[in-house]
């Protein structure tokens, strides 16, 4: 039997079976009343997702992409923007500013700590405003899930638009769009949305679109307006990604059907999962041991372990995939990822190779701990 | 028994079961040797089929996002270029050079017409050189394929780069990268590639790649030099649609089994099959009669026919689908596609719902002539 695969990471995430049938549908055409309605039911269970009234702009690609998009929408050369950032992801937001000529301030956190309200408040007074403030909901290169509707809050009074990737938050991670006063929230098909990668969904607010149209970067294809003036005739400018639209329609249905707040219960209580088993097992925590950590967890590799072994040794000896540690992190750490369609039998499975592998690896830890104590914090009951 | 669908437009095209039973697969991470098979094996795949030696760029965008990376990588603002345009799309390349604030100088032959070589050379040379020159093989708003290789030939000596859109031509109608000297080559994947939209390639040259050392255009998520530096370690830069790619590479396994050569010949016949059926029922090709016009058939309507509703009655009455005119051309035509995982069962399956639609709009078609004269012409050997 060829070695089965075990999908643990935070994006790509493994795709439900029904999603992928639906993905595998005979082809049909964009401009048709054949998928008017599935476009249509997308935004409509997206905007149930991000919790929002907002436009919902529907963008083929991946969420790097989507980011470039608020930058192309929202900037000219010269525009002040203030990047908060905590991990790998926060500063491609800011190596974006510098592409499109922003005039940047970037507040950079060191990655595995969270952003203060508070700093963020007084860097903003102290560069006297900003037109955008870039936020990261979840950064998945360090685990840290910040605290975005503090941070929202406490910078409520400025005039500088807010806009967060919630990449691999949304749906995992509880986000109030309009509650939190976010103009522009990112996110991708690949994530917590469970679907395959292609396709992005950018939440802007009104006062986004009235920004965008005197922002001068050069834009085409990426362009909102013309998302939402296809969209409103129930098309996209452009071809989308037709089959990937069929899939995330089906995994909308499925989260709702779920109900958002007990994906969020479940994304915690798989978190506590991964934490337990891990510390069970003798390892360190890199991610913060809260419960608001509930999209990736990072493990620190004792001295002398090297992530990027246990890595490729976890996949080639149990089929399991996780992913080791981005940019200085690379080798430091290894992550699991547990958002979407993961239940905690993946949860323990991962935690089980990775056991397998560190004892190969002639590391020092606990034998047949992890799983039973996966489960049981798994079974202690949260509110969210 | 849910009506059954038809496929007949030129984008996107179906796409045959083993492709989409493949995009269904359980996902795999992109960072992995699960996938870099994959994605080595789709490059090599490709450039067989772009007829290159060049890099090929791999994009998770529509063909648009392609054209316009052509700008993001290639162009500083005040660059100037010559856009030939024949149609819709080829005038797309003219609005995105405004957009990118390039001398524009734009050579626009009405819907219908051909390119000519030698105005294009004069053009050229009236201008004194363009930084790029940008052309278009097949626009499907006309059904126009013009003749890139004696346009190629002809402004051979200039230094200017050559750009070629060929999203709906290449696998279906011959191109020459390497041997007709071209810079950049665009395609997409939900054409004669037959498989669903959401994927780009652009076949790269090293002059191209030099010149974007020096294009000061904004560019992240397009930027190829990024690509080609990921695909050198068998990655993406960014998350592709994975489940994409493994689609596009069982259905490049599929054409190149066919053999190019024999994919070319299947199409000069499809679209000889087309045209006949058309001729054969009384009604009038708007586009050119000929065998390079293998990717689009266009039919005039008969005054007083609209357009867009002989394509909806064709989906309502007989499921199917076929599109109407773009642009100027609104109501006046309607259209085939015949590349990609079509048959000629496909075009008299069009063919006949087409004249039923005309018989019931009151048209004077002349009725059980166009199966058999498509037939026949389908027979009729070719040699490309």
């Amino acid at each position: 039997m060829p070695e089965k695969r075990y999908l643990v990471t935070p994006g790509p995430t493994p795709v439900p079976p029904e999603v992928l049938a639906a993905t595998a549908a005979p082809m049909i055409h964009h401009r048709s009343p054949d998928f008017r309605g599935t476009l249509e039911r997308v935004t409509e269970r997206l905007q149930q997702v991000f919790r929002t009234e907002n436009e919902i702009v529907h963008l083929t690609s991946a969420g790097t992409g989507a980011m470039e998009s608020v930058f192309q929408n929202l900037v000219s050369p010269g525009d002040p923007v203030l990047v908060v950032s905590h991990g790998f992801f926060g500063e491609r937001f800011a190596a974006q500013a510098e592409v499109y000529g922003c005039k940047l301030t970037h507040l950079r956190y060191g990655w595995g700590e969270s952003p203060n309200p508070d700093e963020v408040g007084a860097q903003l007074e102290k560069m006297g405003g900003a037109k955008i403030v870039f936020l990261t909901h979840s950064d998945t290169s360090t685990g840290v899930v910040s605290d975005v509707q503090a941070v929202a809050e406490r910078i409520s009074g400025s005039d500088g638009l807010v806009v967060v990737d919630a990449i691999s938050s949304l749906a995992a991670v509880p986000l109030e769009t309009d509650a939190w006063g976010l103009d522009v929230v990112i996110t991708s098909s690949h994530k917590a949305l469970m679907s395959p990668p292609g396709l992005a969904f950018v939440s802007v607010s009104e006062l986004a679109f009235e920004a965008s149209r005197s922002a001068t970067s050069p834009r085409y294809y990426f362009d909102w307006e013309r998302a939402r003036a296809a969209q409103e005739k129930g098309e996209n400018p452009f071809s989308p990604a037709i089959s990937l639209f069929l899939g995330v329609d089906v995994a909308l249905g499925m989260i709702l059907e779920e109900g958002l707040e007990s994906a969020y219960e479940r994304h915690v209580r798989l978190g506590r999962a991964a934490r337990a088993g891990v510390k069970a097992m003798g390892l360190e925590l890199f991610s913060p041991d809260e419960d608001r950590s509930a999209v990736v967890t990072a493990i620190k590799m004792p001295e002398g372990i090297d992530g990027g072994s246990i890595v490729l040794s976890m996949r080639e000896r149990s089929g399991v995939t996780i992913i080791g540690g981005q940019g200085e992190l690379r080798g430091k750490i290894v992550r699991f990822g547990h958002i979407g369609y993961i239940d905690v039998f993946d949860v323990t499975t991962a935690l089980t190779a990775l056991e397998l592998a560190m004892v190969e690896a002639g590391a020092d830890v606990e034998r047949s701990a992890a799983v039973t104590a996966a489960h049981e914090a798994y079974a202690e009951p949260v509110s969210v």
